[in-house]
């Protein structure tokens, strides 16, 4: 069974040039790799009104509980300066013992490896005591709309149901075993537009210059800091991620001033109580007395983003420590159970079943010369497929 | 003779439609008013590659000192929404007491007054004890490089030697006899870039927010106060106009960071002294350990407004008091003798003889409906001549 090999796995993939939104003939060759295993497999169309169709995959082996889920995406970012790239970025290449190709670590090896895993599992052990499915979208790297929350809200419709899942994103900072991903912080962005008076500068007491707000009120947003991390998370960190007046002339005040944040919290905070929070720091600064010297305080106005992405973490001991052991078992290191990073797909999963994400070794992610160390390939298939094993002997007790 | 009513003179020149940088025919109707008073009139064209042509005036009557020198422009902005006037802005139409009209106090106004008080002084005093010379340019409104400053070289260059200065800028704020300027505050411009590190808004410790360091800069520049003024002028105060970014990714720290301020100092500074504290303040904050948090200084460029405009104030008492007494003989009002308020062609004068300024009443001023009150007409022309008057009388003595 030729899918066993996850080199040839991720050959076939990456040559499929799915660069979002396209899908690029990846779904078709995953759908190749997978019925011959067995599973039955759906292609879902999914597509809002102002945003590309996107095609996704969902797979089911099995029918019975308990049921995992492997979840993915083989959509890829563009290529940057093809130029650049030692070996084309569709090419695949093998050379000193690396393979070459956009995808390679984000995210078709861990799809390779996982679709090799399942297929070893299946030659030594026979179909598994329970279902596997796959859910893989084409909308990872782009606006996420047609994608994974989609997918399930589809499955869940007519009836699937998950106990677990794994997410294949590569979440190893140096090397195959570093880390899993057992939660994310939650994100939200702010946009603040600050209105004050225009005004010519040798004039200041007959305007009122809003960039002085603005600087009080970025600030308030920075410090003190929100929290100081809690058992499993990092600190909540807010960036200011723009400022903006576009007045280009130096004599005139101008009459207002915007700025945008992005906050990544932790499980100190719900999406509400953060908000809450942020706006008790602006309304503070735009009232402070200092600041005001007597005026009013400055208007403002502010909108949030439209999804906040909410915190999550996973307590789930059968999915964690099944993880866990394969790791220990095939690469001799205790995996940081990390909560760090960005946001990822698992967050949308989170409210479905208990989600951990662990896969190769991201350092080449999304640049040129985007590659894999073809030995990684063959030891997190073990590990997936060690995990496997393990996981339905837990989920069975 | 026609010329001693500034009513007249002022309608005269409000018909020539002479916005900036246009002639509009306002000299040549001066030029029509100066001669028959004796004055040897002449027209002075400046040129800058890059800059339009600009036509200005020098005029004398008198070979002898002591010599009073009477400035001011005849060019006038822009007349904005002209639908928006209750009279046309070059109609010169009177209602209710009020001439309507672009120009009517900046400072075609001062102009009509100051021909019409030379032709009454003739009338009673016959020919001054000295030299009257009017420097009229075209430039003021515009970018001021083809103007004042040139011809004042001009002039110096074939001789011409003043002992003090009139402007004729409308300095009152409410009411004729408010107000004197006798000084102007410095004024410069810095626009400055911060260079961080551009990175993801989850992963900031592998990126340097240049706006952390934006925020503490702008700061550091307004507070602690630079002064708390002088016995002739009001405490600098420093406005930051602009803060840019140009990041609309909200999930993305951006590499870099621009702002521009302006400063408007008091004799406490020369403009060195002032660009060396403002620097010491940017490095002081670009080197602030707990903003650093450990890093290395953040790296930023400074650029300065190619010209500052210096500081001065005039000390000059028979100057002053000439002009003072003048305006309590016709006001019955003490002006005040300020410093406040922006810069004006007095500034490059300053470097040739004492000056000062007064004019109208400045409140329509660049706006819609520009109107002076007649009767203001012909007390700034009585104040203009007994100003004169005591002038060469005090000048002689
Ligand atoms: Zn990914
Ligand atoms: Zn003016």
């Amino acid at each position: 069974m030729a899918v066993t090999d996850p080199v040839q796995n991720l050959q076939t993939l990456i040559r499929c040039p799915s660069v979002t939104p396209k899908e690029g003939g990846a779904l078709s060759a995953l759908t190749a790799m997978l019925e011959p295993l067995g599973f039955s497999v759906e292609r879902v169309t999914a597509t809002e009104p102002g945003t590309p169709d996107i095609e996704n995959l969902y797979a089911r082996l099995g029918s019975s509980g308990p049921h995992l889920m492997f979840a993915g995406h083989t959509d890829v970012v563009p290529v940057g300066d093809e130029a650049s790239w030692t070996h084309p970025p569709f090419s695949a290449d093998i050379a000193n013992g690396e393979m070459f190709g956009r995808g390679a670590v984000d995210m078709k090896g861990g799809i390779a490896c996982f679709v090799a895993a399942v297929a070893r599992h299946i030659e030594t052990h026979g179909a598994p005591k329970g279902s596997i499915s796959f859910l893989i979208t084409g909308d990872e790297e782009g606006p996420a709309i047609n994608g994974t929350v989609k997918l399930l809200e589809w499955a869940a419709a007519k009836g699937e149901r998950w106990d677990a899942c794994l997410v294949g994103e590569p979440t190893n900072p140096d090397q195959l075993g570093d880390m899993i991903k057992i939660g994310r912080r939650g994100s939200i962005s702010g946009f603040v537009t600050v209105h004050g008076v225009q005004g010519h500068v040798a004039y200041p007491h007959l305007a009122d210059n809003p960039i002085r707000a603005v600087t009080a009120m970025t600030k308030a947003l920075m410090s003190p800091p929100l929290d100081a991390g809690t058992a499993e998370f990092p600190p909540t960190n807010l960036e200011v991620t723009a400022i903006d007046t576009g007045n280009s002339a130096t004599n005139v005040i101008p009459a207002k001033a915007s700025f945008a944040f992005n906050v990544r919290f932790n499980d100190t905070w719900s999406a509400d109580s953060i908000q809450a929070e942020l706006i008790r720091r602006l309304n503070e600064a735009a009232t402070d007395q200092e600041l005001r010297a007597g005026r009013p305080a400055i208007r403002y106005d502010i909108t949030w983003s439209e999804r906040p992405s909410h915190v999550f973490l996973t307590r789930d001991d059968a999915l964690i420590s099944s993880l866990s052991k394969a790791i220990e078992a095939k690469t001799g290191r205790h995996p940081a159970l990390s909560t760090t990073g960005g946001t990822s797909d698992a967050r949308f999963i989170k409210d479905y079943c208990p989600v951990v994400e662990f896969g190769l070794v991201g350092q080449t992610m999304h640049m040129v010369d985007e590659r894999v160390a073809v030995a990684d390939l063959e030891k997190l298939t073990d590990i997936y497929a060690h995990f496997i094993e393990q996981w339905f002997e837990n989920a069975k007790a």
